[in-house]
């Protein structure tokens, strides 16, 4: 598969997700044998870690990321912790399955800016029942000092 | 001003802000007089309305936002919720004063996709007091279906 | 039937709510036809108004909810909440259907107090699918003042 | 000081709370030379350790809490989760300083009931600031097994 993200390719990536358990297919994201999902490629974000019920995404703070503050916008700190978050979770999905989120809560700690340098958003799973799952994330610069943290609730999605 | 987002004119920007209120300021980007902010240029959603306690930002959902299970990404609805329900909260920021967020939640009702065509994501204050702000905000499609809905709370931000 | 609520008498209220809709069985509640559920005669509020996707509850508060600092303990908002929020959905509920909370969050916008006098509880339902479901919920005093207000998400109750 | 709660005696307890660090006010609550919170009397749970940064209730999950579906009502997890999370943070605050709830969330993970036994409530301090701090917190049983958890933000109070 080559690593554009055209509808085509974007389709046939659903049903190779569908062959594989959740930590298999992220596991071969990881290693690049499949290509980030695009909202990772538009915002560069990366996934750096991934095991049973935990995933770490990291990225640099930049300029482009900005509200008119001075400061990076909400949207991104949202976009990583549901992105871990839900990796986290989906790391349980049996062949098949998917979660999807249905609900994300978010607080912000403190600003990140560019000379923040690059952070990691951790997130591990809470709880995975039948159909309902939750997980908590963070997002802490390489100190370990924190941003934002976040919890989730996904379910199992029906297309 | 020219419309680009370089560093000093982002400083700039913070600076333009300080001097005038939060309504003012919107108003100024809705009328083309400042540029968007780097995140929305990045993504591309616009504010469409502004008026007291009132933003509307709009966005037509693309294959670029996806996630890999074919819709798309969480975040983008976050990034768009917490654009509208912030600028909601800062039209009421007298001069020199902004409001920032301490905490977001949101609740994904159904999947956004490339054939939902554009969105509007509506935000409207719900208190405003001297240090905290609260809104809430939704999506909907032209048919005015629901796509999500969330509230957040804002803080006066002491850089 | 008797106002009481011994364990006999709740189980057999469970079997009564499975024979009717939510709508159905909330409105024996307000015309007290069935007594008020154990919670509600522990803490005193009080059942007021209920129609299809809409419930209010009304409550005294009295230095009973009072916390540490000479207010009303949060814990008392977030019941009346969970309450009326709960409540709207459920009046969506078919017969032998049951909505039960997933998840909940809560805005404290201002402290109960003895001297605020009487408060509603207002919820309505936002959104309601197959098997989840949304509502939204404030408290405010007679002269429509806001205390708190809050967002739910329910499921489908499998016992 | 006798345990009671009138209105001059929890005039008195605010004065007395105000004249101390958050810390010492709870061990005294603890230790029983300050009687339990006015709402802790009424629904029955109560502190059984508090620290720097960590606080513990228990409670005896009884059928007076039961809402009608024959489970315990989840105002129930929220009082405690408030309580919980609200002295992990308050145990930071310094004399004269005291932090009220600004928002809460909750995810609901199991049904409580009488069957359940005696659950504890933990809550653990995830941040404190100058003016803002959040905390997150569980309901578990004697085995482990989790019921509820949830986050809050807390705000220094201005009475």
């Amino acid at each position: 598969m080559t690593h554009t993200n055209d509808a085509e390719s974007l389709s046939q990536r659903v049903e190779v997700r569908r062959t594989m358990t959740g930590l298999d297919y992220m596991q071969k994201v990881l290693r690049g044998e499949l290509p980030p999902i695009p909202m990772a490629e538009l915002i560069e974000f990366k996934l750096v870690e991934v095991s049973e019920g935990y995933a770490v995404f990291t990225i640099e703070p930049h300029e482009r990321y900005y509200n008119g503050l001075g400061i990076v916008h909400g949207g991104l700190a949202a976009t990583l912790l549901d992105s871990a978050m839900g990796c986290a979770i989906n790391t349980m999905a049996t062949v098949g399955r998917v979660f999807t989120t249905l609900e994300m809560n978010i607080n912000y700690i403190r600003p990140l800016k560019r000379e923040t340098g690059e952070v990691r958003c951790e997130a591990s799973l809470v709880h995975v029942g039948d159909h309902i799952a939750t997980a908590k994330g963070r997002i802490v610069d390489r100190d370990g000092k924190l941003y934002a943290h976040g919890t989730t609730t996904c379910v199992v999605f029906r297309p």
